[in-house]
């Protein structure tokens, strides 16, 4: 395998395994995990991938994160388009898997960890408002990405805190858009369901990758070339 | 920007950021999460914030933090004013996004993860035992910020230590006065709901100030020119 | 006692200590914990051992990481032999302390922590979809090891990245079957309880083994070698 | 002050923090909580004093740490008795405050988090089984301890191993003996509550310091100058 070729299994690997466990947490045993114990198991995916898939492809798993490193200009145009398309594929894979395990029990499948909004979901916020919580979940942990990976002695902990800061996210958004931060992890779901899964996915797509420009914009503008604390 | 500047919207960016998913996770989804849950959101907000603002301003988003700091002649009075301002601003902005996602549902915003004390409010300690309560959680936090960011080895877990010490005066304070130990975190809701909120903030504004000063003078006592361990 | 002998007896006292805990987590307080903190019990058990029998014996306490060990020919056939004979006495003598346990309080002891599927267990997921599932898990958790133990930067939290690894597989697996990802976890409660348990646990020996397999060919496969990130 | 006198100083601090944290969570807030949330309390208190007061003392605040550290030689008798005497007041104060903090509210003082066993307790096992757990519940804690501090590469992270170790010994303990590992932590409240705590209170006392001697047997068996793995 060439070295492109392995980052991008990789990151279906890794997408896989985040969609798989991350959605199908919440989708199989949301109820005996509560919103901590989802948040938990999408976070805990990326400290254990960000170990072992890291090195390979840098574990973005994250269309949002690829496109923060393709602005940052840390990843080519041609990389970016095979980060994505196989972050899709993964995420799609993943929701396969989770369709099949929940439908093999004999239930119908009602849910595979979607997001969503309105009526009917979380506390039900409307679009507008979804975008912008989106747009901040999203930038709150792109930002923490950028400036724990720049940090040259948080080499070992990275993927720890990377981990933790996906949690946290989670643990204000599943209330309220079930916490996407990731066109991939949303897409995943939505395809399998369609429905209003698919009509509001949208907002998962855009916000992201809004959240990912606001977040490199602020790196830019804070965190390079920054003095000592006073 | 200027070097000052930066640090000011470092600031406020971190408090921000500390009460919309602190204050929002206990306000949208404290039920669902239990205290365990909210613990974790306000903890795991500083472990993120320490690794990405912490280079740019120290990450003290506390203005009970940067009072240690003045005292601890670590940090001159004019950035003080400063960082506090910027805190008190995140904090205030924090809590009006709160407010306004809330009020996008439609139901009334009764909640904005409010600290409080006495009848009605946690377990229903007076208000002298707010005090104490609030002193001894805040002298615990910033002994421990002291303690592990004097470590010259503890560099990459600090932030790490420093967020999962303020998960835990949440997990004893939530149920006594909500945990304040953040002057800022105790003003944004108090501003915004008035009330009951506003009318008991001044615990909250100066127990956090009195703990600082006690976790600063316990550090001089005990923890300067320590010795090896027996 | 010589080196070899002094690795079994570690073995022997890391595996009866995750069943202890983990398993007896399970079944006596598993509804005070939910599967999160089941989840944690198995996962923190690791971090533990592992750093203090890690040093020793390497702390596989699960046959299918000392079988990955032995095809990436970093443990011999002798002490493959060793090592599982001492895991599966571990986890047998931890199942029969946690049956004394439960019994000594009087009542009827209905559960050791096993491991199942099929109609009754967890969502009731049928035979061949639990190999796969486990199969997958075990992937998941051996694939992490080798990566994060490879990284010459992670030593330190090597410990703290697979134990938490072992977590989230849990929170995810709990509710499928149990989570073994490890054939002397279920063998001790199987061994002890007998019935159902003991006719299902074929699963949990073959699928963890399996599942090992596959993560030493993805780490060949992709880690190998790997370059720097673009 | 002398150095001594600042060891005892800081072993105060850190006991009364442990029992105010670790047992108010249990008494003041046990049913939000539950055993996860309290197990989390306990164990990140050490994390944060860890860091603190571990360069000032080593951070014991349990007797049947230093009773390990004497017989390990690392403590002196002189220190050894200056060190539980200060671990016994800080205990005791400790839970004299969350005494007082509960009546506060005007409700009678039920439970300060005591340890106990029998009828009516936890899954009610019996005194001889109490002992049995106790000793295994001290001998992996302290065990744990005894592995991360001695390893040269955990230093920052032995706080955090430690912690999350106390964490989990609870997540199992808390059902069965309430988990004591510790003498100063049950004779805190057992004298101020009297009663059924008292008079069970010495289980408590010499199973920990059997399951410190435990450990330090096993450390010297199997850790002292161990080889590389295999």
């Amino acid at each position: 395998m060439n070295a492109s070729f392995k980052k991008y299994v990789a990151e279906f690997i890794g997408t896989f395994v985040l969609v798989l466990f991350g959605c199908g947490s919440a989708a199989t045993a949301g109820g005996e995990l509560g919103y901590l114990g989802i948040a938990l198991a999408f976070g805990l995916t990326i400290v254990a991938m960000a170990y072992v898939i890291g090195p390979v492809s840098g574990c973005h798993i994250n269309p949002a994160v690829s496109f923060a490193m393709l602005i940052s200009r840390k990843l080519t145009v041609t990389h970016f388009i095979g980060y994505v398309v196989s972050q899709i594929a993964g995420a799609i894979a993943g929701s396969a898997l989770l369709y099949a395990i929940i439908d093999s029990t004999g239930k119908a499948v009602t849910g595979l960890g979607q997001n969503g909004f309105g009526a009917g979901y979380g506390i039900g916020i409307p679009a507008l408002m979804a975008v912008i919580v989106e747009v901040l979940l999203t930038f709150v942990f792109i930002y923490t990405i950028l400036g724990v990976t720049s940090g040259e002695s948080n080499g070992s902990v990275a993927g720890l805190v990377i981990g933790l800061t996906l949690a946290f996210v989670h643990i204000l958004g599943i209330g309220l858009t079930g916490t996407s931060v990731n066109p991939a992890r949303s897409l995943g779901p939505a395809v399998l369901l369609g429905g209003q899964a698919l009509s509001q996915v949208w907002v998962f797509l855009i916000s992201p990758l809004a959240g990912a420009a606001l977040a490199v914009a602020a790196y830019r503008g804070l965190n390079r070339n920054q003095e000592k604390n006073t």
